[in-house]
C-alpha cells in the first residue's frame, strides 16, 4: 500500500477562453501544491470549455488546445509546480486516424493528457462518444484506440472520460490492469436527481475494478447545458471517502491509500506510464475529507437555473437583465432567480399593464420588486395598442396575442436602448402545449424556467420562501401571487383553465408523452381521461415550430425541450395507438 | 444475362403520414405493374417519410411502420399486382440486438423491405449510418448486420442504403456476392452540384463491384431539407442508362440486361433470397430509357427553394403566405419564387412605409405585385411608431430595430386574423453577420432565402427574368429593383455599404470562413483585407443567437445555417491564428 494525496479542481471554465481557462487551472494546482498533493486532475475539456459542439472542426482551435497543453507544462514548471502530477482535459487530434469524410474534419478528440516537470508524458482519448441526449460526439470526436494505466509512485492509476464509465468496458481495462484508482474526468450535466445515479454508478465500477474511483465534474453553465459538480471518491467498496458541493468551484482533496504493484502485465491495447511523485506525505497533516451532502430535488433545480443564468449573462458580457412582470407567478420565479443570480442591481422589471390587467398584478408585481430591491417601471400597452388597432382591428387570438408582442417590443426596445439581455419567462408546461405568443412572452435571449413544469414553478416558489425565513429574511415571493389563479389577462376575466386542464394533471400527461415517450394508449393507461391525452398529446405535437424558435434555458429535467428532443416541424406522425 | 425491367418510384412522401405514403408508393407499384415492371424500388424511408428524427423513440409509430408493410403487402396481392417484387424503405427495428443506454430506445432500424405475393421475403438495415452535417443517424437507429442479396429470375441484386454507398464496403459485398445490379434506396438531399457527386460515386460503385447500379431518391421538402430526386441508373462501366428530373415525382422505368449466377457461393454476414419474377418482357415493347439533363446551377437552387417553401406550406395544413415587401431586391426574389411555389391567389404582400422610406420602394413594390399578380396592402407605420416613441423615446439602433419590429407585428397579427404562414426574407450573408433585427424583419414561420447568398439573391432574380423572356413572358422582377443599390431604408439615406463590405467580398469571405471552417489565416491568404476578415469573423461568432432563433428554411449550400453548422451561443473562442 502507498499513499496518494489527491486533487480534484471541480471548476467552471468557459469555452474558447483557453487563456482564462489556463489561469485557472494553474491557480488550483498551486493550491494543490500547497496543500501536498501528488496528483491533480481537472474535469473534461477544462482547458478549452465543454462542449464545444461544431468549434471541434476548426483547426486553429485544435493548435491552440495543443499549444496550450505545452504552456500549461512549461508554465507549472516555471511556477516551481513541475513536481505535481497534471491530468488536464482539453481537445486534440488523432493524427494517425485514417481520413474519412463520415468523420469530423481535422479527427478531432477529446483528450486527457498527463504532465509532469514541464513533460507531456501520455495521452488517453476517449473511447466511448456518447451521442444521446443533449449529446453529439460521434459529430465532433474521432475515439481513442489505447487505454493509459500512469504509475504513481508504484499505484496504477487508469484513466477514463466521463461516457467511458457509463459503457462497460473501462472497468474491466482498469481490472485487468490490475489499477488501484480509476481516475474519471467528467463534462456530466445537470439532471434532477443525476447526482444519485451518478453515485450508483462510480460504486458499480469501483466493486467491478476492484479499485478506488475518483470522479471529478466541471460546474457552471453552457447555453443549455449546467454542469453540478458534485465531484467525489469512492473506495473499492464503493464507499464514499469525500464528496463535493454541487455548483459551486471547489479543490476537492483527499488521501488515499491504495495497493501497489511492482510488476504490471502487459495488456493489449494498453499504454503504461511511470511517474514518480514526492515521497508519500505522511509527515504533513493528513487532509480532511469533506462530504458535501448534495441538495434536495427542489434546491437543486433552484441553484442549477441560478446557474445558468448566472454564466449566460456573465460569459456574454451582459451587464443586466430585463422582463416583463406581469404580477404573475411565473415572472415573479424569474426574478427572485435573476436576484439570486446577479444581484439586485443589475435586474430591471417592466409591468406593460392593459386594459383587461387585473389591479392586483400592478400591485403584486410592484410589491415583489420591492420585496428584492430590483428596478421596476411601468408603461402603459393602450395607447400602442390603438395605434395599432387602428390600422388593423384585429379581433380574437389574433388582438389577444398583438398585446404580447407590442410588450416584447418594448422589452426589446428598453434591451437595445440600455443593454440589458431580455429574459423569457415561459415554464415548460406552456411551451409543451404552444400556450404562449411567439414574438410575444417567447422574445428574449434566456429562458430560465423552460424546463421547469407550472406544478414545479409553485413548488420551487414555496421552498425559495422556505430558504429565506429560515434565514430570518423576508420571504422573496408574495404569498399571493402563488396564491392566485392562473391567467394571461389578455381578454376580461381569462384563465389559464379556460383552455387548458388543471396543471397538476396536464403535467402528468407531459411527463408520459413528452419525457418518457409513453404512446397515447400508455398515457391513458396511467389513469388520464383519453380525449384529454389526444388533445394534449395534439397541442405538444403542433406547437413545434414555436419551440424551435425559444430562446435557450438550463435543462433540468431528463428530456429538455431542446438538444434533448429533436423532432420535425413539419410532419403528420400523431401517436394514436 | 437475362432481361430485367426494374422501376425506380422516385415520389414525395410526407413524414409520419403513412397512410398517405401507403396509397402514393401503391399508385405507383399499379403503373410499373402496368408498364411490365419485375422489380420495383422506393427511396430511403419512403413508408413514413424521411428523416423522422427523434420521431423514431416512439414505439407506436414503429409499430405502425410494420403494420403498414404487412399492408402493403397484403393491398398488393389484394389489387392483383402481387407478381411485382417490391423493395420498399420503411422504420422497423432490430429485436435482436442487446440493450443499450447509449442507443436509441427500442432499436429503431432504417430498413428496406422486400415484398411478393403477399409475404415479406427478407429485409435489410442499413448498415453506415452518417453522424455528420445535417444527419444524426447514430442517434436515431442501430446499424444493420446482415447484408441481402436478392436473386431475381437467377440474377442477383445486392441492397443498399444511400450512406452505404458513400462508404467503403457495399460495393465490395457486392462484388464478392457477385451481384448483376447494386439497388441503392436514397434519402439524399439537395445541395448545390450535388448531382455531379452522386453521379460520379455511383459510376465508382459500378466500376468497383463490376454491376450496374440503381439510385432511387425521394423528392420534396421536409423542413430544413429538399430532396431533389435524381434518380439514376448507370451500368457496370459507369454509362448513364437513366435518368429523372430533378424536384419532380417520376416513375423511372429501364430494361436492363444483366448476368444471371446459378450457383451463388456462400459469403459469411450475408443472406440470399431466391424469388421468380414473370418471365422476361422481351414479347412487350421495351421501355424507353429517359435521361433528364440536370439542371443548372442557378436553376437548381431556384427549383430547391420553390420545393422547399411548397412543401412547408402545404404539408404544414397553410392556405397561404405572407411577407413584407420592401422594394428591396430580397423580398422582390421571396415574391417570385412564392408564386412559383403556391400560386398569385396564395401569396400576400404587405407594405410598411415609415418616414424613411423611399418613395421608389413603395412603387417597386407596388409594381412586382402588379406583374405577379398577387395581393398587395400597404400599411404605413408612422402612427405606431409615434405611439411607442411617445412611451420609450428610442435612439440610434434600438430606434432602427423598433420599425423593423412594428412591420413584423402587423405581419403576424394579419397572419393570426387571416391564416397566413409568414415567410423571413433574410438572406445567407444577412444571416452570417447578423444584419437583421431579431423579431423585426427575422419573423416568420420559414425563410427561403436564408441559405442564399447576396450574390446569389441577384442571379437567382435575373435568371428567373431570362426563364420568363424565353417564355416569352413578362419577366417578375422589375430591373430597376435588380440595379438599385442595397439599403434597409431604416435611417435616412442609409445604405447597406454603410456598415458591411461589398457582398461580392462579404460573400467570399463566408464561403471559407463559414462553409470551409478556414481559420482567419487561411482566409486572408485566400487575398482579403486582414481587418476585414477579422471585423467579419466576428460579426459571424457574434450573431450566433439570432441565427439560432431564425425560422427554418431550405438548405442550399455545403453548409447552411441550421443542421449543418452547430455551434455554442456562449463562447469566446476567436480564431485569431
Amino acid at each position: 500500500m502507498s499513499q496518494l494525496r489527491l486533487a480534484l479542481a471541480q471548476i467552471n471554465p468557459i469555452v474558447g477562453d483557453i487563456e482564462y481557462n489556463l489561469d485557472l487551472i494553474l491557480s488550483q494546482a498551486k493550491e494543490a501544491v500547497a496543500a501536498g498533493a501528488h496528483v491533480f486532475a481537472t474535469g473534461e475539456m477544462a482547458l478549452v470549455g465543454y462542449p464545444i459542439e461544431d468549434l471541434s472542426y476548426r483547426k486553429a482551435f485544435i493548435d491552440a488546445s495543443r499549444a496550450a497543453v505545452h504552456a500549461l507544462a512549461e508554465r507549472l514548471e516555471a511556477e516551481n509546480l513541475g513536481e505535481l502530477i497534471v491530468v488536464v482535459g482539453h481537445l486534440d487530434h488523432d493524427a494517425a486516424a485514417d481520413h474519412n469524410d463520415a468523420r469530423p474534419r481535422n479527427n478531432p478528440t477529446n483528450t486527457a493528457s498527463v504532465i509532469q516537470h514541464g513533460t507531456i508524458h501520455g495521452r488517453y482519448d476517449k473511447h466511448h462518444l456518447p451521442n444521446y441526449g443533449v449529446f453529439d460526439e460521434f459529430r465532433h470526436f474521432v475515439p481513442g484506440r489505447e487505454s493509459l494505466i500512469m504509475h504513481v509512485n508504484d499505484i496504477p492509476i487508469a484513466l477514463a472520460i466521463c461516457e467511458d464509465i457509463w459503457q462497460e468496458g473501462p472497468s474491466a481495462v482498469a481490472k485487468a490492469a490490475g489499477a488501484s484508482l480509476l481516475l474519471v474526468l467528467n463534462g456530466s450535466p445537470y439532471e434532477a436527481a443525476k447526482d444519485d445515479v451518478r453515485l450508483e454508478l462510480c460504486q458499480k465500477r469501483a466493486r467491478e475494478a476492484d479499485a478506488h474511483v475518483a470522479y471529478v465534474n466541471l460546474v457552471g453553465g453552457q447555453d443549455e447545458l449546467v454542469f453540478d459538480g458534485d465531484s467525489l471518491i469512492v473506495d473499492s467498496a464503493g464507499d464514499v471517502l469525500a464528496r463535493a458541493a454541487q455548483f459551486q468551484e471547489q479543490l476537492l482533496l483527499a488521501d488515499l491509500d491504495l495497493p501497489t504493484v511492482m510488476t504490471p502485465t502487459n495488456v493489449h491495447g494498453m499504454k503504461r506510464l511511470y511517474l514518480k511523485a514526492k515521497p508519500p506525505v505522511s509527515p504533513a497533516l493528513p487532509v480532511t475529507l469533506g462530504t458535501a451532502q448534495p441538495l434536495d430535488d427542489y434546491a437543486e433545480r433552484y441553484w442549477a437555473i441560478v446557474t445558468g443564468l448566472r454564466d449566460y449573462v456573465e460569459k456574454n458580457g451582459f451587464r443586466s437583465v430585463l422582463f416583463g412582470m406581469s404580477g404573475g407567478i411565473d415572472s415573479t420565479l424569474v426574478a427572485a432567480l435573476a436576484t439570486d443570480a446577479l444581484g439586485p442591481n443589475r435586474v430591471f422589471g417592466v409591468s406593460n399593464p392593459s386594459a383587461w390587467s387585473t389591479e392586483h398584478s400592478k400591485t403584486d408585481a410592484q410589491e415583489q420588486a420591492e420585496r428584492l430591491g430590483i428596478s421596476m417601471r411601468t408603461i402603459p400597452i393602450a395607447p400602442i395598442f390603438n395605434a395599432y388597432q387602428d390600422a388593423l382591428s384585429l379581433d380574437g387570438v389574433a388582438e389577444e396575442n398583438l398585446q404580447a408582442r407590442i410588450r416584447a417590443v418594448v422589452w426589446m426596445g428598453l434591451s437595445n436602448q440600455e443593454g440589458h439581455v431580455v429574459l423569457a419567462c415561459g415554464n415548460k408546461s406552456e411551451l409543451a402545449v404552444g400556450y404562449s405568443t411567439i414574438y410575444g412572452d417567447a422574445v428574449g435571449g434566456y429562458a430560465p424556467i423552460k424546463d421547469l413544469p407550472k406544478t414545479l414553478v409553485w413548488e420551487l416558489s414555496r421552498w425559495r420562501n422556505r430558504l429565506a425565513e429560515s434565514r430570518n429574511e423576508t420571504p422573496p415571493i408574495p404569498q399571493q401571487i402563488i396564491d392566485k389563479e392562473p391567467s394571461a389577462e389578455l381578454r376580461p376575466g381569462q384563465r389559464d383553465s379556460d383552455s387548458l386542464p388543471p396543471y397538476d394533471v396536464l403535467d402528468a400527461i407531459i411527463d408520459a408523452y413528452v419525457e418518457r415517450d409513453f404512446s397515447i394508449t400508455e398515457t391513458i393507461a396511467e389513469g388520464f381521461d383519453e380525449p384529454l391525452v389526444r388533445r394534449v398529446a395534439s397541442l405538444v405535437d403542433r406547437a413545434e415550430y414555436k419551440r424551435r424558435q425559444y430562446p435557450p434555458g438550463p435543462k433540468l429535467s431528463r428530456r429538455n425541450f431542446g438538444r434533448d428532443r429533436r423532432v420535425p416541424i413539419t410532419h403528420r406522425w400523431r401517436d394514436e395507438g
